[in-house]
């Protein structure tokens, strides 16, 4: 994770959220008023997200010290206490709801994946996630995937090269397609086509394609694309797929598996943050 | 929606997904070569986001020109066509992900803040948001809702005082809070406070609030509260509602309800952008 | 106050002043060699702007050490000292127009707005401010407004309706556009119409409006507005007004009045920065 | 005037007043409602500022055309029309306020200058402005007072040599000051050197600064100064000048005399924006 | 090429070169003064650069026509015209040195990019880039190598794995530090590690590398180690290579070359840009 | 140099470099391994640029050391030693081709600055630089062309005139040039124009330049303009300069050489970042 771009998302939302400023803690806490606060989590999960949530109050002010309980990836209860904080009531109020908002979306991204790599355990298949990401989080929910034992699929549109089918049909067919990227990429770019048929897949391996996507097939052509393919490159399984679909797939011998689900639509982990003022109620540095 | 931020938001994005460039497009598509296509809609559903995404082509090339068939707010058919685009095939392929993953996740909000709405019709029951959204997207999540329906709460912590759990244990309870509050805040600005009992109803009551939001209270206390407060202030009923909770509230009197399950947990709406090259492949500006 | 937003403003700020570098201080200043400096009022009025000033330093070099011998809000009187500045010698100087820009600027505002708030002192009038500000300080100058004792009227487009007579014109009179904000905005926004005679307050009363805002009325039609609002609405009054208007307006039981004077012609307060070498000039940090 | 510079201003000032976007007129204006608007004088004085408050408009919506009928530089009666203006209803509503902040501080800059300028016509005194510019507008409020008729002294720290009284105090008198800054500085950058006292003029000159400035001297000491220059260097007059005092420095012989309160003081112009309904109420591009 | 960071690139560039303005063309030449260039090549050599060199003009003003007679990649002859251009003669004054600095730098490395090219044609070697790029430039100087008929490594630390010396000293050698790796990356990174002996070459190829880097090996142990290799891995030669090297690693057996030089070392192309005034000397739009 | 300047220019280099993350470290690296490292010169030459790498690491992590053995300007040898470094692996590793791509470039440029300033020691010519600096770095560039003795030239199109053969073309003339660049121009700005022949020295002279640019004289021709101008105007010698032309120029009594040659084809310095982990591994901060 790039620290600066950490800091760009951060700013944003934090300038999004507090905007011209607090109005209520403002009016209501003294400046100097020093708080604590526990982050707790409600349900069960998988923790991710702490190294964002804690930059958020660091931005509002350098005094706040988090101290997490728990690394990213733990397993949560409900009921545990995965950081505590300390500093300034108001810098503590101002940056709660992003923190939490961030906190609890990446580590719901996470249980969702532990929950995908849980139901394929030792049988091979790679859980990965797609592009399918939340705008201007996507290094984020990435790293919530990794955090959650998932691994990443491209991180943009210029990591690696993905021949779709809507390339396929504007540029005349795998082969063309293949021997045109692979005059343009250098030598540690992968090259992967997207296939809906026996047909295709057979196209994509002759062109040499390093990774062939078998994209809403059916089991049956997922078990022959496999036998096709035979290990001149990998396979990914893709399209609307939920981790009950992945045992099926870790059977056929397919590669790795590509969940847009893990980003769109994981639950939010439920996490509340429960401030008190301190003994002395004053700023001790 | 102001169109500088939202110019900014998009900007982020689009650098976010593309990076240094689209590597498969670039080597495969010829510069000039023109496709069309179209935004088609794979489940029901209500419309929302076509602005931003409309703008996510555009940003990368002005030529890019987007017609729509519905407006934002519009019901969806499982197949139904929403929008036509027409450009250069390396824009469209380019602004494809971003626009998609705008619309799918606002149309998403819109769709479940139109199901949150019809529980209520006619009940006079106010739905709305919460500041639970994706950071980095909430102007864009809050005129979801409105496009499904519902209304918006805060924009932010600047442009209202809403008096939390948090504050009134910091400051020392409503009566001190509030008076603080009406001190500090211009005559444009409402004081909202949070109560989860009736004594605490009663309190914000007497010192004067705007608003009082009942946090997680049972049905029956809800009835309790509306009656205590009898129009002396606007009643907003709040906590992990769905919308199978509201038609209750909306009889218990409750002027207003907040779903943070709107913007946080709405399932995506399913589309898809299917392309072809035009009958010339040339551009014709 | 949002503290990003601070940095925002003071960083544009001090690159515009410094451009490229401090040619001056760089070829003439020891590197290292240390300095102090104090803030001196060269005249009477009400320190603001206090926050801005440090930061405009801090932001060079965050060793430099504002020590403030005034709160924001104090008077202040001619010759005194409002704070003390450590640092080295390139930091100060090249901070130093900044600060004192803004704190000129801020105090003068105070003051001004100081002024207007003793001219009604115990009168129930309330003083408060408008968007007549400089581009790019709004929230600056906002808070240099409730520095002097004032208020705040709208901070933006954003939060609050303001139906003026623009607005009228195009929309077809208040029945119609109060229906149409009312049916667009969340229960939080109040709503506020611009009257500038007796049958448009009448029309905007009938229409529900929050507040009433009497533009450039005569005294006679001010009290007579008063009398038939008769507290269904706040009143405000507003319209090229001075200090010396407002005890008329206080006792024709307006509620508010608006002076875009606060902030377009408020004088600045004079001020200087005195510097001096440490006594052994070199850096202790 | 660099037009990247210009449009970054625009777009933090537009930001900054528009928010998340204008509640009112979203509410009540039809999208598609295309009106007029004239921008009308109420007072006299000498215009500028119009590349700015066009630049404002066509932000926010590129179709705005703005028609000027006067140039900057011109002067204005009250009552006179400045220009024409023609868009969308939201779009002219939305950049109302920004752009007419910005015309009449920016007029009123120019007024002031043009004042002080024809008090001394033809005799010879160069007016020109200084740093006490409003921050993060100095660029505008520079070409205000070209506009009025006067020249810029330095834009910022970056692009000539000024060497002032808190310098001289840290590197011990103007001989070292001057050739430390010799050394450091390119062969077109000019050196100018805070003078108090006619001691402080001699070692100037001999320290061969190419301009020396007379900061708050009497009238007296200040002819003794010129004649002791005698040509050898630039005289710059400086110190709370207004511009009644220029005509005395005119005759003492003076070159340029520079006012902070072209800047900070000069009262807005009072303009105002009439908007009506197009005929037909409708988008003709 | 992201068009979305190359117009952050020209804009800091422009705003560098341009400061607060033009001073000598704004002075000098007439507003609306159209005139037209032409550049012109003054060496041989490769162009490149033409995409960002337009859209620097264009940025300034959106009405200057860039008409290129060539494509990036086309050879250029002394004396050749390249591209013309048509617009205001402010905006060609504006934009001329940032154009210029651009095209004169790309050209020149697509110009040595070729010299390399051409070292090994038919060969089988593939001449890439590195990450010893100018800090800012770097996507513009790697479509630069492209333009010459090179390949591209690695645009970032983040797009594939390189491990280096420094990481095997840290991490206790290759066999360990590819493991870490394999289990941190998708299935779409390419693993790379260095080797400075045969013994490393050898544990990098156990430890399964996907490329090996043979750091400033010496050409008969370079030899020994592609025989080593055997095609179990991409073998790359590296380490202060000039284009005369290229040719003995080519019948070596290498695959691919790195050269530090092609972007930090290669001469610019001379280019000049001439300006004359439009027949009519008028704005024609 | 601004140190906000600076900051943005390394924060753009950093996240060009590192985009999402550096995925080698992050996946070898354990987080707290902490490591020191030397930065070594390979060759003989000049050091610039230090503050900027320095800046590069402690971006990434503020509690990176850089303890400097040399300061900018210094004389290096190879294997000399110019700095140590401590801190985290991940962020020394993460900074490492940062500070060393700009270290190489800026010290290059101090190199060849002081060749050129060594020609023409105590000869009283002064070596001046150019505007043909890389995009985004010329602030950077040109302190190392101090660092290495030289001065600096115009910094961009607004800090002195400079009249050039595309603008007299267009004006028609220096008379009338230097007459409209006077007017608008305030009285710390010098006027350069740049002649050709002796005749536009001569019309150059009486239109009141400040500096005269000889552009690609013959050195005949120099002397004679030299003659001419005879201390009226500074003279200038400009085109295509190299250090071997400029002792000649010295004898010919030029006031000042620009060389583009110093900033855009200077080598770089060889320099070399070695890292090794702490006695400890561990991080005693």
């Amino acid at each position: 994770m790039n620290p600066l771009l950490l800091e760009d998302i951060l700013r944003n939302a934090l300038k999004e959220d507090i905007g011209r400023g607090d109005v209520t803690s403002e009016a209501i806490m003294p400046k100097g008023l020093m708080a604590e606060a526990q982050i707790i989590s409600r349900s069960p999960g998988v923790l991710a997200g702490q190294q964002a949530a804690a930059a958020a109050f660091r931005l509002l002010d350098p005094q706040v010290r988090w101290r997490p309980l728990l690394d990213d990836g733990a397993k949560l209860m409900p009921g545990q206490i995965l950081a505590n904080l300390r500093g300034r009531a108001r810098a503590l109020l101002a940056g709660e709801r992003v923190a939490l908002n961030l906190l609890q979306r990446l580590s719901g991204i996470a249980t969702a994946t532990a929950q995908a790599v849980r139901a394929v355990e030792g049988m091979g298949l790679t859980v990965v996630d797609t592009r399918k990401t939340t705008p201007g989080l996507r290094m984020l929910e990435k790293e919530a995937v990794r955090a959650g034992g998932g691994r990443n699929h491209r991180h943009g549109l210029d990591d690696a090269v993905l021949i779709k089918d809507n390339h396929l049909r504007l540029a005349g067919g795998p082969a063309k397609a293949v021997a045109l990227a692979r005059r343009a990429v250098g030598p540690l770019v992968k090259i992967e086509v997207e296939a809906e048929t026996l047909e295709e897949v057979s196209q994509a391996l002759e062109a040499g394609a390093d990774v062939i996507m078998l994209d809403n097939m059916t089991l049956d052509l997922t078990l022959e694309a496999v036998k096709m393919v035979n290990g001149r490159a990998l396979v990914e399984a893709s399209g609307n797929l939920k981790p009950e679909d992945l045992p099926d797939l870790a059977r056929a011998g397919v590669d790795f598996a590509s969940l847009g689900w893990l980003t769109h639509s994981a639950p939010p982990l439920d996490l509340s943050l429960e401030m008190m003022v301190c003994d002395d109620g004053k700023d001790k540095p």
